[in-house]
């Protein structure tokens, strides 16, 4: 049930009284929420947010998100999420609570913010981080940004892309089996937020912990993250699995070596990974999701059957985005290589050779 | 490829011939298998192992299977093995090699042995392990039945019934993701060994490993075990999920709270589980193969849907056959409800609610 407040008289003077609303009420600092983004997701989790903050006292009422500004049939996108609290392009037939407030603005939607929800392609971050400024001292930031990048020779976290542009603000992340759109509908799921801090984890899941939406905590933000960027690979796999249908057994075989090795990949690059992380809703529950639903399984399918290139498979198929799940897969061969940890990765270095290197689809099974 | 070899000799005296063959060769003495049980997986397991020992020099060829005799179209279904290298009734279309010998006598085709397989219901343990006379001295055993019974007040392993029934002998436990149709196939997969001799695991691992059926070991029977048997309880929760028509995302939070509660369950009665046993095929994989495909979800879900009641859905759907589920979910809640326990094991206390108690199917989620 979607509880809406009568918060129109706040929005109205919102930028105005923006600062002067974080003084101090009864001793205590409220926290002020701003999401960075506004896509699928991003509006998946206005909605989960909008509704938590006005039922906990530590949370200001206003969320606000930060809108890349589009035109949709005549109107600025931001005018029609103010006015009709929905996401029109990017999550249709969803309605926020009317605290949450978009903005065109990025300077002014941060203004006074003291938690960060960063939700966005990661592609961004190098533009628009500096000019955020205007944050509340303190402020800390949780990384919903499932991908990863490489550099050097090993891959960089994008919670520390995110901290290393923000003059090292502390970072935590946000990954679990959460299709966008069954969160926003309010099915029951699970995620898990990666801490380094435990007192901002706890502020994180009590900005996300709701009946729905089940948030465990676990003090290993490397672990928690290189899940999410890792699954895509494995669920290439899966996929060539279900093109050259195969049964059960063996795309839970391809599931579970693909889990070990996101463990081992993740133990090798960083220091404090634990083995329970693996065991959260961001290890096997995300994976198995993504190994029977996402779409890197479905494009891997139809590779799998012969029907064209990526490429080809990708504009048929995804309406023209591109798969992350063969630019990882790129990149951790390429790592893997340089490393010369090859033969500790049977599973990934398959995936890479049968997608890039013309190996048979059915080698798959040979590890 | 199947390998046949010409053991037709040995065959026409392996009675006579059987102790005989144990002597020591170049002060080696050979293993020497025998199966107990010929349904579905225990014919797909002789498939396996009749081709494994012919290619290890520490088997003896000679594999002999216990077939409770049965009238297959006026035939001895035993006769129809030994001539057809097949069991048309339990695993028809797939070809055993032809050192895997049916014998309808327990008695004689335990004769000799050194390493016994158990895969029959263990209903019959009671009543056929007392028959069972004449193995060589040191004889090991290996459970692949999948199932559990409670007594006062507690869960018993069945790999314990086994052992209490055959003065002491080590048994160690097969269990994954292994649907028998699949491993007739050839179908990669995998599964774990859980032993708690070393060497005995060691042997096993031998003795089932192939490289379309690759074999893990640990040292954890319980552990093992109690993932075979606790899955069935999870699939039915599984199965509301699918009857209610919700998403990827609640299954798969279903899925991984089960294995967290199986392991919860696993270490609360036994000592020395470990938490690697829940990363191996008998843990997630065989979940997630059984939360996708099996019959206990098959079942759950119709009775999701109301289409019956259990014996109903039962008939209608499994030919007769009994759900394993329903009974482990029943024994699970009166245990954990004479330990005080419910409030631990969320999952497994609702899916019995909602089977039993008259709970609505959709406090799934409500855990």
């Amino acid at each position: 049930m979607l509880r809406v407040t009568l918060f129109s008289a706040v929005l109205a003077a919102a930028s105005a009284t923006r600062l002067e609303s974080l003084r101090l009420r009864g001793g205590q600092q409220k926290e002020k929420v701003c999401i960075i983004g506004s896509g699928n997701w991003g509006s998946a989790i206005a909605k989960i947010v909008g509704r938590n903050v006005l039922d906990r006292d530590q949370f200001e009422d206003e969320v606000t998100m930060w809108v890349f500004q589009e035109n949709v049939d005549g109107k600025n996108l931001t005018d029609i999420i103010n006015n009709e609290h929905e996401n029109v392009k990017y999550l249709p037939g969803v309605k926020f609570t009317d605290n949450v407030v978009a903005d065109p603005d990025l300077t002014n939607a941060v203004q006074g913010a003291t938690l960060l929800i960063f939700v966005l392609p990661h592609q961004f971050l190098g533009r628009i981080c500096p000019q955020m400024t205007g944050m509340a001292k303190g402020c800390r930031a949780v990384s919903l940004i499932k991908g990863i990048e490489f550099e050097n020779g090993g891959p960089v976290l994008i919670s520390n892309l995110i901290k290393e542009n923000m003059n090292g603000m502390d970072v935590s992340v946000l990954m679990g089996a959460n299709v966008a759109n069954e969160v926003a509908q309010d099915e029951f799921c699970e995620s898990t937020v990666g801490f380094k801090s435990k007192a901002n984890g706890e502020i994180f899941q009590k900005l996300f912990d709701c009946p729905t939406f089940r948030i465990g905590t676990i003090n290993d933000v490397a672990g928690v993250e290189l899940c999410g960027a890792l699954k895509n690979i494995v669920a290439l796999g899966a996929g060539f699995c279900d093109g050259l249908g195969l049964g059960g057994n063996t795309k839970a075989a391809i599931i579970r070596i693909g889990l070990k090795e996101t463990a081992k990949f993740a133990k090798m690059f960083f220091s404090g990974v634990q083995d329970d992380t693996f065991m959260e809703s961001c290890g096997l529950a995300d994976l198995v999701t993504t190994c029977f639903g996402g779409r890197n399984r479905k494009c891997a399918e139809a590779f799998a059957k012969g029907e064209g290139t990526w490429d080809e498979i990708e504009a048929k198929l995804l309406n023209g985005q591109k798969l992350q799940g063969t630019i990882t897969a790129k990149d951790v061969a390429t790592v893997l290589k340089t490393k010369g940890k090859e033969a500790e990765f049977p599973l990934f270095m398959r995936i890479h050779e049968i997608a890039f290197e013309g190996k048979a689809v059915s080698s798959i099974i040979d590890l």
